[in-house]
């Protein structure tokens, strides 16, 4: 069985079934491939000769032995094919040809026929339903796409591969139109045979290959995803990747407020970020952030010196990178001295450096105005903006700047605010040594805070902890479904939770609220009440002594509104200190992707905070102190304004030990703290919701908690 | 005086003094004017011809009288020039020539000087430092910028004004590449005489331009801006703007929190978009802008029915969609019944809808697949997503699109992601009839955002109310700067403040505290303390009993932590029932702006909530109302989660009266209340801040008052 995909990617001879004359999309893939080195073989029964090439009846009559098999028959052809490419000891077919999966049930399980059966033959199977293959370190352009005919520029290093055979050749186009030479470009199609990560693994192996950029469409095997990180920082692949389907998968049905403010796809962001792998948007975000990835450097932060040939462009560059999260920092008085004598007068040293227009004139002066905003400590990048600059002037321009840039080791891009083709050229030059070359100053900042090491970005993980969970968590999860099991899922963990006993009978309420302070919380306890507040079933701040009379009138509020409700008692809770609340959950592991831990911003405003960030789980305490201030509720919790702050220690040991949980709770399982009350000496639990696919537990679906559990106090 | 600028953009007959063949910028100035239908007439004493046309040594030898002069000799020449020009009886000049205010103060200085002697002789000036014009219905090209040479597309009927030469350059040549003919262009350089806003005013009143483009480096005045949207608003004249120097003026030096969150340019875009102007973010999106409002159509909502050749591209829609704040809406059976015979099995008749890369056989289908969307109730306008398509069939597709689009009053826009080249004929014959085509599809989804009717924008202010600021209030503004002061502003406006009594005898305080309530609240009253709440200076929910002798023991504590503090007593005032805590503050006029209302999320929290929007002022309740209700803390105030709501028709009378204040508050001055405490039975003001310049009042810069009303109860 072919694993490295040779036969794929570095096939000694091609056949081409269903060539045809009379076919443009045939006639398109037998032109290019001219260029293949070895032979190459049309067949086709009723021709002997198509494009010049020898056409042969079958595969069977070749002259000679054949690696890959491109198929462009008719889906109820294909199977024929794929069995004759067997026999003839080829290693791999690319299915072109469309009407399997992608079509519904029939066509599926057509597909599932048509692998079978390769695998029978030990044939490898790209598609079907693809677009084909380019691999230019073996002059194999094994596609009929239009955006292959254009001649190539020289090879960047850059490979692509694609679910969408459509964003594939728009992606080959941009790049042959932008002056970049794709290396290797695959449209994997229906993945029948050999998936998008596959092909992604295959390429990080081959030496010619610097940069991965990948388009998917579905979220990818967690295990898998993050098996091909490590391999791609393994062979020093940097990885650039795009994915849809952001909205579609959006949010998931929730039991929980975690559920509703977390994408999906979280994990997968977070476990990309982290590898240093970086995430584009757009298709031509791909491109340029891929371009990007083949230079050396990359911004060690978000400080952007910006060097200009209008004032205005700069106005604009300093706008967007405030809406980008980054900064233009001040030069420091030594860059400026260095800069004064290089800037005309109506030009500006300070940052956004202005040069004027009169750099058509000068273009090395450029070049060394670029080199010593760089030197300056205080600047990450630097963003070349240029405006009307274009032919011969514009190859100047370029050729100084990639001088600039290749004297230091900070990371360089440009944009150019003016007509393509006048720039083409010089644009093309500087992409060829992985200086970026973008239309607008908002793109290219954009572009610049994809670029920052992962603890900068927004979806920052920080390093997970190598913490087990607890010993004995597992069943307590399970069975974390009512509030005496979550209690002793707490206590498992470690987390505090109020004080608090369960009376039956009203009268003993004193007693028991006299053991836990002057004031106390009631909360009556009934299976069958969704939301005890609404119907009396919750009282803050009861004074002791007043705990039994409460009680008794709670209970028969209650009965009165619902009737049919069965009441297990009262709950008599210590009234906890003022303090933040905050939300603490963690998701257990599913589709291979590690548990996903969030905090936020909690209590009844939960979603109105719209505060939340996520980690991949686990994280021990510094982890978690590191994912708290990252909140905007932050200063709340830690202090500001003279006022002291709470008990951050606690609620981090709160937040890693929950963590700690997520490895033993089953796919798409939750546990969510909310909130989690963190007051001047410790933190709280006051509530826990565990949640989960239905099935998950012997219990079933789980009644979703009451929330109100700090109702304003009867006035 | 010619302010209609006739002389600038309808000559009849132009000079250009400075005329050389050895500079490329002349040749390139006196090649452009060939196309002017008058006269031309290049001015050099050392030379008899230039260019083909017989040159002169001064404008005083010409043979015939001259309309517009074109200055390109050095600085120091120009004013001879202008003296010449006037003596020739010409009625403006355009000083392409650098070297005055943008140097420096000898620059201003000069700069100064020649306005007044144009002005002396009745001279226009367009400039100096700029980059000249272009007018087409004149066959005017009076410009040296190389973005001007290329052949001009067909007339768009855009016109664009700029401050900035580079950029205007960028934005000419930009257009030309996109197949869009810019009607005029001017740019305005430094402004000595004509002014953007004046330029942009004689563009409003030309019959041929129907879009007017404007890039601004700074505010304009808010009055003359008002001004010039509603002539264009007269006139039919589109207008998009793109203003840059946002964080420039980034967030002022601050005195309360709205100047902290609420950026300076607030008043211009809710003043932009009120009048249904167009707000553009970078120089490609103005464009695209432009293109989109030549047509008739603007989208009534942000529902977008999608059409797409590529599923990858659909879903890539749909996440910027999301992003864009912009909707998918499900089209209706009858929709899809309609589409399912024109799109292949394998494509989707849902929105996204997938017509699949068939369409390439079959441009026509596409048309009648986007007219059956736009059929649709629930869809406000198209965008037609394509991908690898070029050469011949891009412009049959085009067509296609065209057509359809001529039939619905719905707008379209496209994204097109493919090589410039193969598209280039396709783009432009949509650009000409009005439909916008884009590179990517995060782009097109901005642009459509971007094109929202006013009421759905981000910075809608509603319709401001005409309601003048009440009797008297004007003194009670200035005065605003003590508690007292305040209150009786507050008094005036008719919002309600807690009740209370200052007592200078501690003694006092408990026959106060009777009349307040069951618990009162305490403050120490002293105009040397800031943070009242840091040295113990206020207790809230003190039992009335016990209010002589806390407020014996804060006098004491007081005294103790800030022995030179001038004590004027303790106030006893009401304990506030509990509800929401808003921030309402009103900023009075400037810059010829309105004043400027903001509601947000207030209280301790202000900052952290970051949850505010502005209108402008003054609003009356129903707009009040609306403005909260783009508040994310609207379900707080108003109810949600089975809880009740507070008093909303109290908030909003408050802001609403607030926003009345408004009018009689002096320019940069503001007022703010933080808290309104909202609860179940009215509004109250529990804390009000009045800032401004230094010297707007008699009492000089206000201490900032102590926010920390609401202190946790000592428990």
């Amino acid at each position: 069985m072919d694993t490295a995909l040779d036969s794929v990617l570095r096939p000694r001879s091609v056949a081409v079934v269903g060539a045809s004359p009379r076919s443009a999309m045939a006639a398109r893939l037998t032109d290019h491939l001219r260029g293949f080195s070895g032979p190459v073989y049309p067949i086709n029964p009723r021709h002997r000769e198509i494009g010049g090439l020898p056409c042969y009846p079958s595969l069977a009559a070749l002259p000679g032995p054949v690696d890959l098999v491109l198929v462009l028959v008719p889906a109820a052809g294909v199977p024929a094919v794929v069995e004759a490419a067997g026999r003839a000891g080829a290693g791999a077919v690319v299915v072109l040809s469309s009407g399997f999966a992608e079509t519904g049930e029939s066509g599926r399980a057509a597909q599932e026929e048509l692998v079978a059966l390769a695998r029978h033959h030990g044939v490898r199977v790209l598609g079907p339903n693809c677009q084909g293959l380019i691999h230019r370190p073996t002059g194999l352009t094994a596609t009929f796409t239009a955006a292959a005919s254009a001649a190539s520029p020289a090879d960047s290093g850059i490979a692509y591969v694609g679910q969408s055979g459509a964003l594939g050749g728009s992606f080959l186009g941009l790049a042959r139109d932008r002056g970049v030479g794709l290396t290797a470009w695959l449209s994997v199609g229906n993945q029948a045979d050999v998936t998008a990560t596959e092909a992604a693994g295959a390429l990080l192996a081959d030496p010619h290959v610097r940069v991965l950029a990948c388009y998917l469409e579905e979220l990818p095997d967690g295990a898998e995803w993050a098996a091909l990180l490590d391999r791609a920082a393994g062979t020093g692949t940097r990885v650039a990747v795009l994915r849809s389907g952001r909205s579609a998968t959006g949010r998931r049905a929730v039991a929980s407020h975690t559920g509703a403010m977390v994408r999906a796809g979280t994990a997968f962001d977070l476990l990309t970020a982290r590898s240093g792998a970086v995430r584009a948007d757009d298709l031509d975000e791909l491109l340029d952030a891929s371009v990007a990835l083949t230079a050396a450097a990359r911004p060690a932060g978000g400080r952007i010196g910006v060097v200009t040939s209008s004032g205005g462009a700069g106005g604009l560059a300093a706008d967007h990178a405030e809406s980008a999260g980054l900064a233009l920092p001040a030069l420091a008085a030594p860059t400026r001295d260095r800069l004064r004598p290089l800037i005309p007068d109506f030009g500006s040293t300070a940052n956004p450096v202005d040069v004027t227009a009169q750099v058509i004139n000068d273009a090395g002066q450029l070049g060394a105005v670029c080199e010593a905003v760089a030197d300056d400590a205080d600047v990450d990048a630097v963003l070349v903006v240029l405006t009307t600059l274009g032919g011969r002037a514009a190859v100047e321009i370029a050729e100084s700047v990639r001088a600039a840039a290749a004297r230091t080791g900070k990371p360089y891009a440009v944009a150019w605010l003016y007509s393509h083709e006048e720039i083409a050229p010089a644009a093309a030059a500087l992409r060829q040594v992985g200086i970026p070359v973008v239309g607008t100053t908002a793109a290219a900042l954009r572009l610049l805070a994809r670029l920052l090491p992962a603890r900068l970005l927004p979806t920052d993980s920080g390093r997970p902890a190598a913490t087990g969970a607890p010993r004995g968590t597992a069943p307590l999860l399970a069975a974390a479904r009512t509030e005496a099991a979550g209690g002793a899922l707490l206590d498992a963990l470690g987390i505090a939770r109020p004080r608090g006993a369960l009376v039956t009978d009203p009268a003993t309420a004193a007693d028991a609220a006299r053991e836990l302070g002057e004031h106390v919380v009631l909360k009556v306890q009934s299976a069958d009440l969704a939301h005890k507040s609404e119907v009396g079933g919750v009282r803050v701040g009861v004074p002791a002594g007043e705990a039994a009379a409460t009680a008794r009138a709670m209970l028969a509020a209650v009965t009165d509104a619902a009737p049919a409700a069965a009441l297990d008692g009262v709950l008599v809770q210590e009234l906890l200190p003022r303090g933040v609340e905050l939300l603490v959950s963690v998701r257990g592991a599913e589709h291979g992707y590690p548990p996903l831990v969030t905090v936020g911003w909690g209590g009844t405003a939960t979603e109105l905070h719209r505060d939340v960030v996520s980690a991949l789980g686990p994280v021990d305490p510094a982890g978690a102190t590191a994912l708290l201030r990252r909140l905007r509720c932050w200063p709340l919790l830690a202090g500001h304004r003279g006022r002291p702050g709470h008990d951050v220690p606690a609620a981090a040991a709160a937040v890693a030990a929950l963590s700690s949980a997520g490895q033993a709770l089953g796919p798409g399982a939750e546990v969510e703290i909310n909130p989690l009350v963190v007051h001047r000496g410790g933190a709280v639990a006051a509530d826990l919701v565990a949640s989960g696919p239905p099935g998950a537990t012997t219990s079933g679906t789980v009644r979703r908690r009451d929330r109100d559990e700090r109702e304003e106090a009867v006035s």
